[in-house]
């Protein structure tokens, strides 16, 4: 009997098999015997032989195939509980409730991490570490069924936290599902403009990062959660027209004899205003990289293309005794070298800088 | 007389004077006396006294008061050549070319680089370490004038890049204006829901990042730039606004004995398609980091809270003769350590696992 039977071996079945290697006996399958194969080549877990009993099974796959899926193993009566990971807990909940006769042995789960990448060759043990793992139980869930999907999301080094599938669904739509449909609508408007997209920064990078992702799993995901994500898209649209509208100079009127009796606002005062809720709503994010913040500073070095050289670079730091906190490498498109950026606290900044030329290194012009 | 006379200590400004010291002699001014004596300890360079002259005069100005500032400076008759550098250039090169009479020593620029942080504090030498740097002269700007500035921007190690003030405005009306505001809107929804914004991941924290810029100095950007942003966020509601109503099962109808003739697409396919434009418009961005792609695989090492232990993981690894060619360091909010993701050559990643355990490294369960 294994500890975990992995039911589709995607980037977030093997990753959590890659994750409790050494602590749990896995094993995999997949409807694609290659994406089965390739999860345990990396050593995610053992090839399931289509029998072999397990304490606990998880069906990675996308929600629309969830239920079906666990129907599937649960008729073969090898396992003591069930789990799912799917992104929209609710229409999953209420289809595992009408096909499975045992719904009480099943703990709704969804992971919170994932990544643009996708299939068992993305996956990664780490992809869970430190994220939260919400538990949905439904209202019959057994507490060894949920306590098992506890135990695994701590094994994954997840921490788990349990929220009611529609309390999880209209958190998802806030904090995931409507950054991705939005950073899909800014990237499609660079369609047609490539001879500018390389003008764009980080900011252009970062807010489409995610628009990179998979559509027919996204589609899948923004239907079924449909009720709570239109409202908070038809939130946005409404303060991006209203924001186009006052910098065009306010909407088209249809009749221009009765304009709306309160004066509008200026066109810089909406702009501001939006901008000044956006803000007070980014700032309630957690500060990330702990104290890696005002007490550091950049110390900027060139690096020639030589693999190695940050290495170099780092050893040096190491051995006249100054800490590096954190490291960015920068790759410059078209250039034969790249820029380290590497974290010292500030005051030891000027001794960084002197400690890394005098080992001949190209640190940038700076203070 | 000085190489550069700096009019702005602020973050661009600052930044300037950072990264040109030690081959340009670099003199600082700002109405705040604080903010001009902040740049010139950093190192930036000697504070102005108001009447030596300099080769080359950057107004690092909000755009609206630029041209006054330029004005300012051409009175006194102590430079040879102006320019500055706003994120929308037409109406500054206009309000120039009226009030300067010496409009053709005048060549516009925008360093395409920044930060969501501001103020001389947050300033740093290589801020434009490869970013594109946009020259705009005007119709009557003489080769000196741009010859200057093309020599200014090689001098950051930006790469100049010469285009008309409208064509400039129209590009970074897409690749800069159009994701500030959007980042703005997301942003302004997570108010209110400070219990759920914890469970947010990298999408939301990259999406949202530019929000926590100046609300002032965007405000101006986007109302003075409202003739190009205005129809990409006109363009950007409607797609969301559509996908809403597709998600909600259609758009409102005045009289449902007469839907509109074309049977309206699937709620899947409005999605699916919007994502995939997003998609596509997505994969024009070139690839950060060169050549760090699939020839690279991720290991994961644990490192306790204890400053100079990833500097010891990478001395390993060069000890051992692993190469690693990318560096990432991650935080677990409120946990007393952090991990450090190298990126190793996918057929070297045993090696570097064997390599870094057997020196007494915690690496993650992998492969």
């Amino acid at each position: 009997m294994a500890d975990l039977l992995v039911v589709g071996t995607g980037l977030i079945g093997t990753s959590i098999g890659l994750a409790v290697m050494g602590s749990r006996d896995v094993v995999l399958s997949d409807r694609d015997p290659a994406a089965a194969e390739i999860a345990s080549e990396r050593g995610a877990g053992r090839l399931w032989d289509g029998q072999e009993s397990a304490d606990l099974v998880i069906a990675a796959v996308p929600p629309k195939a969830t239920a079906a899926t666990l129907l599937a193993v649960a008729r073969l009566g090898i396992a003591r509980t069930f789990t799912h990971v799917t992104s929209v807990q609710s229409p999953v909940q209420a289809e595992i409730e009408t096909l499975i006769s045992q719904a009480s042995i099943v703990c709704g789960g969804h992971p919170v991490a994932g990544s643009e990448s996708s299939g068992p060759g993305a996956a990664r043990a780490d992809l869970f570490a430190g994220r939260p793992w919400v538990l949905c139980p439904g209202a019959a869930t057994t507490p060894g069924a949920v306590a098992a999907v506890d135990g695994l999301a701590r094994a994954c080094g997840a921490e788990p936290v349990v929220m009611s599938a529609p309390d999880h669904d209209a958190a998802m739509a806030l904090v995931s599902h409507l950054p991705q449909a939005v950073a899909s609508a800014v990237a499609a408007q660079l369609l047609g403009a490539e001879r500018v997209v390389r003008l764009g920064g980080g900011g252009l990078r970062d807010t489409t990062r995610i628009a990179a992702s998979d559509p027919a799993l996204w589609r899948e995901i923004l239907t079924l959660n449909a009720n709570a994500v239109a409202p908070l898209l038809r939130a946005v649209a409404q303060d991006l027209s209203a924001l186009s509208e006052a910098l065009a100079g306010g909407p088209p009127t249809g009749d221009a004899a009765f304009p709306p009796p309160p004066p509008p606002a200026s066109s810089g005062e909406v702009v501001e205003e939006l901008l000044r809720r956006g803000r007070a709503g980014r700032a309630l994010l957690p500060v990330k990289g702990g104290e890696v913040g005002a007490a550091f500073s950049w110390v900027a070095v060139a690096l020639p293309d030589r693999p190695g050289r940050l290495v170099a670079v780092l050893a040096s730091a190491a051995e006249a005794g100054v800490n590096v906190e954190d490291v960015r490498l920068e790759h410059v498109p078209g250039r034969p070298r790249g820029l380290a950026q590497l974290a010292v606290r500030t005051q030891a900044r000027a001794e960084a800088v002197r400690v890394l030329r005098a080992a001949g290194h190209d640190v940038l012009a700076s203070d």
